[in-house]
């Protein structure tokens, strides 16, 4: 068998329980999603992961739903199809309407057409941006 | 000679000129950025693509800053130099400070790890997201 | 229909079998996986993937394991579902363990992190490393 | 030091010079491009991809201008500089025109763009494609 | 729930009602593709990408058939399921064979090998191509 | 001015001088490079990155080389100029020869290519891989 198994709470060593444990209180949770009970096939990248993404996500000169739409954007650009759906329910637990997201995606789409346009094109980058003058 | 020139207003055709006029009234800029001289080689990708983004970029549902900041999480995803450089000049002039750059990327980092540890554990979609229950 | 059905051996040309054949007698198989059943719609592609890949896995300055780790490590960033989960396989068979696994992951999503950083931040090369000095 | 050195003519072995003199024979040049130069620091490699990208790039099914098309479509769609400049070079040898380079990149940032909004809105594959019924 | 579902045309504004007509009778089918019941939630999208796609896809300086490769290969290169499906079919009824997809997939392989092969080797851009002399 | 500009030692904050003072000890050198001197802009992520960045690329059941070579295979997949330049450099600290270097980008191209074929095909997951049965 080649595939991991999701790691349970019921069958999670102590490192791993206290991660879960903390996640499902900040997010006030009964369980963890399937990603945290695939990470702690490796403790020390679930714990490191956890404590990034609290650090990263806590609203600070961005506010968490702004932080939520850029993840998203992230996710749909490289076609991860259960970071765009998870992070799509978090975005809408974070205040992301339906017209939120069809802009969002408007603009995502957008920015992957004008990237390979500048690309195809062999667009210098102009002085008052950094290029040469 | 493989590569195009970029084409200035003084050789453009009208068409041309009259996106060009456009852009620096609606931007109050005396002249146009490189990405749109080299796009006017094909007047009628310059003219859809500027009409776009004028629709896709305006204030709706998401304020421009927000909408600058998604351009920009894309682009920097992508690697594309040209619309890094700017993109990320286009969203300080909507008013993104260093603080907020800073937090951009390091979402931008974070999605983009996450991603990947989605992709290679092989993680499921949990059935509240929409995967098989 | 759309769709390629795979090539089985009994329907198979005697181009497509010689190549199989050979998977199966160097993988000690039974039966070849998907992917060589697909591509058997065209064989001059089958032949000439299957002829590279014997070159290109073989050991030489890198073992087998490394090379199989460093696929994956591929793999996984451009999120294709069908290599992850056949060479996660093949890389397993190298001798690739659990943990072994967990580090290339999380070497993966770092490198995926520090990539985006370093394009967001429009870094400029270091002169030892060959950047303008 | 740590970046190679393209590797010249008079400097290279037997086994390398014969790759090179096909390509200048091939492709009627006086020198190979700096790819080649490179590719010389692995013989093995160098050759591999020279009789692959022969049998690929010949006409068949498709004609020599639609294969670099295709070509050119990749590169752009995955920021390459180099091969998005050698190969719009080739591309004009083969007989793309301004109009042509025009068309080609409006439909990769269509398509760029498209693949985004297919992602983003999780869209499930029509049953006549291939999807579930 | 956080995943939107398909509209139908009976459940559609006559806004988006007006883009299914203009689809179904351009394209001669029943019923319009998941992708458009989808991008209906987002009716603006709706229109500009449909008028963008028809009007970047009519056959001009390059035609329907080579337009839809194009697309293809960009699909393929990104990864997109739902795009390869779809724009596969409609290269199809373009008129490509099976043959002309192995190429197509051949050439696509190809590209995306030797993008890689260019970046990792960090090969300088000939000055016949716009590189520095 | 719309880029930022790196932080030398001497303008740095003691908690930037911290992460760079660390950095400079383990790997015994007399500066950092470029990319801490552009993170320091952000001083959390500077630490966390740096921080991460010990932990992930310690030796553990992977040695220190071969999570160099994943890190580089990452970094030319995704077309990082930076990354590809600064961490070619490390893998030859680690004791990568031009011999391993040749065969990891063989590798890199090989997978990256068939990566598009599986796409392509859309091959199924065999059965063994954990697809449907």
């Amino acid at each position: 068998m080649t595939m991991l198994a999701p790691i349970e709470y019921a069958d999670a060593s102590p490192e791993v329980r206290a991660v879960f444990d903390d996640i499902k209180a900040r997010r006030g949770v009964p369980d963890v999603n399937n990603f945290w009970k695939y990470l702690a096939h490796d403790p020390a990248t679930l714990r490191r992961t956890w404590d990034s993404l609290k650090e990263v996500m806590a609203p600070g000169a961005l506010d968490a739903l702004t932080k939520e739409l850029i993840y998203v954007a992230v996710s749909v650009t490289n076609g991860c199809g259960y970071c765009i759906a998870s992070h799509t329910a978090a975005a809408r637990k974070s205040g992301m309407s339906d017209a939120m997201l069809g802009e969002l995606l408007a603009v995502v789409a957008m920015a992957n057409a004008t990237n390979r346009l500048a690309n195809g094109y062999r667009v210098p980058i102009d002085p008052q941006f950094g290029g040469p003058g």
